[in-house]
């Protein structure tokens, strides 16, 4: 089978047409009509064997989340997503991956409208790179650059369970079977925040996706945004599963883990009624306030200072080898 | 140097400032203006090491070629570029590859005022995916699909020079020095065919860039139109260099080797009078005609049927490996 031949038996398959596509895959390029009025939103994020993923993940999970990361960032800028394009090297054409691989992708893509539009193929080591477009009306995109002091953090859901999942894998941690699977799902097959994205479109002040770790993450707002900020260790979001294992997980991992793809956000105090009208409110949860002095101040439940020892993910740091 | 300080070193220096790019790189996705009124047309391309080139290859020559061929794709539809986005993995962070890899690709960008809005770097196997994105007006868009019988068939440039450089490069034939630069140039520094695919957009009925050999990509042409063709071998344009090996090398190579980056295209009847007053006209052959006969038909000098014995290129072809 050759490279042509492949790419017209699985990714001419998707069952998704939209009416922006112009002209979709099996031209020099793909022709997209963008929304006339509308700024398009353009990220890209690669994942690599043995680098983000090991390598005998599950195909099917590797598709949906080298989608998932992407649809994270459109959610983090409270973009709408809508096309999205595919390079993807592989040691060799093995059809019954790549069923796998594209039945999670498309998966995915159909739950959020999103269409494969275009790409590569090519033999080489394993390794993904998926670019994701998206919509968003000027002056409502949720930037990194936009925190002011006073505004109030929250992330969504919880944080934890993917670092948990992972440390499992390693053999560093026993959890009970029953728990494995909870965990798991959230480090294989993460849900982007494309939803609460779009509903925190002119509440929000600042957002990103926790795609490197809290830590990592929220610097990035309070460098950008050129403010401050104290969070409180006890107000963190943890699932009941991590919370049973916090002890032998431990704060660090919670804090420095990204890949439950959360969002990170604040939100002005007059903001606050808006906020809590939005249908999926009660899955916010505040966690400290943005504030003049620069830096980022960790509180633990006695009101002490936290200082963790790990402060984000590097992917060219060499002690982090494997899925972080 | 962790991955977002490298990003912010090399990355951030270019020198272009696009107005249409709200916001570039540094957030989680780029925010861009596409002109009301155009389609958006959007490629991608990878570079595999040891796949698409050689692992020696010079870090200046593989930053201008991985944004070239995207380039090229975006020239086949009639598009002007505009933006970009590099996912990048590295076996480590080199900051003296790193700077030659950016001369080689700003510096093509900056001829062809397209800018940087993001992408991703990782450690791994080397490997390059670039994301190009052009602007071209709905209905001058330059399709695959648009031949019809009676067109005739033309190529931009000279064929078959980056074959010839990459036979001497693998020392299957040997080149006199003075003779071995200007081909090499051919197939390190290809020169995407923007300005004619520019002139091309109401001229010709149908494009494609030459990037996988003639046959195969012409083949593409005659597939999504629905017609077959006649070439002529003696009518293919060649530089004085490549005739003077011809013997050695072979029609063969000249025909299935793409890494020239010419353009193919046709143009009716018609708007033959148009096509000649394109100021870079002179750089255009004519080479065959668009026949209703399903089928590409090669004649040779004296008008017998040429039988190529390769018909194009496949990345996941095993015979294949290196740099074609």
């Amino acid at each position: 089978m050759n490279e042509f031949e492949l790419i017209q038996t699985f990714f001419a398959r998707q069952q998704i047409n939209r009416a922006d596509v112009a002209a979709g895959i099996g031209d020099d390029a793909a022709l997209l009509q963008p929304p006339p009025g509308q700024l398009l939103a353009v990220t890209s994020d690669l994942l690599v064997s043995g680098v983000h993923f090991f390598p005998d993940t599950d195909p099917a999970a590797l598709g949906h989340k080298a989608l998932a990361v992407n649809l994270s960032d459109l959610a983090a800028m409270g973009a709408e997503p809508a096309w999205f394009l595919l390079n993807l090297t592989l040691p060799k054409v093995d059809a019954a991956w790549l069923e796998k691989f594209c039945r999670g992708m498309f998966g995915l893509a159909r739950e959020y409208g999103a269409q494969l539009v275009g790409g590569d193929t090519s033999r080489g080591p394993l390794a993904i790179a998926i670019e994701a477009h998206g919509f968003v009306p000027a002056g409502l995109a949720l930037r990194r650059s936009g925190a002011k002091v006073g505004d109030r953090i929250y992330v969504t859901g919880t944080l934890g369970d993917a670092a948990l999942a992972l440390q499992q894998r390693r053999g560093r941690l026993s959890l009970p079977k029953n728990e494995i699977a909870s965990v798991a799902e959230r480090l294989d097959r993460p849900t982007p925040r494309v939803r609460e994205g779009l509903a925190l479109r002119g509440v929000a002040n600042s957002a990103i996706d926790v795609s490197d770790g809290l830590l990592a993450d929220l610097g990035h707002i309070l460098e950008m945004s050129r403010v401050g900020a104290r969070i409180f260790l006890d107000k963190l979001p943890v699932s009941p599963v991590c919370r049973a294992h916090l002890n032998d997980l431990g704060w660090d991992a919670v804090l420095a883990n990204g890949d439950d793809y959360e969002l990170c956000f604040t939100v002005p105090a007059a903001n606050i009624a808006a906020l809590e009208k939005i249908p999926v409110a009660d899955d916010f949860r505040h966690i400290g306030e943005i504030e003049v002095e620069a830096g980022l101040r960790i509180l633990d439940e006695s009101g002490k200072a936290y200082r963790p020892r790990e402060t984000g993910h590097d992917h060219f740091a060499e002690s982090k080898r494997g899925n972080t």
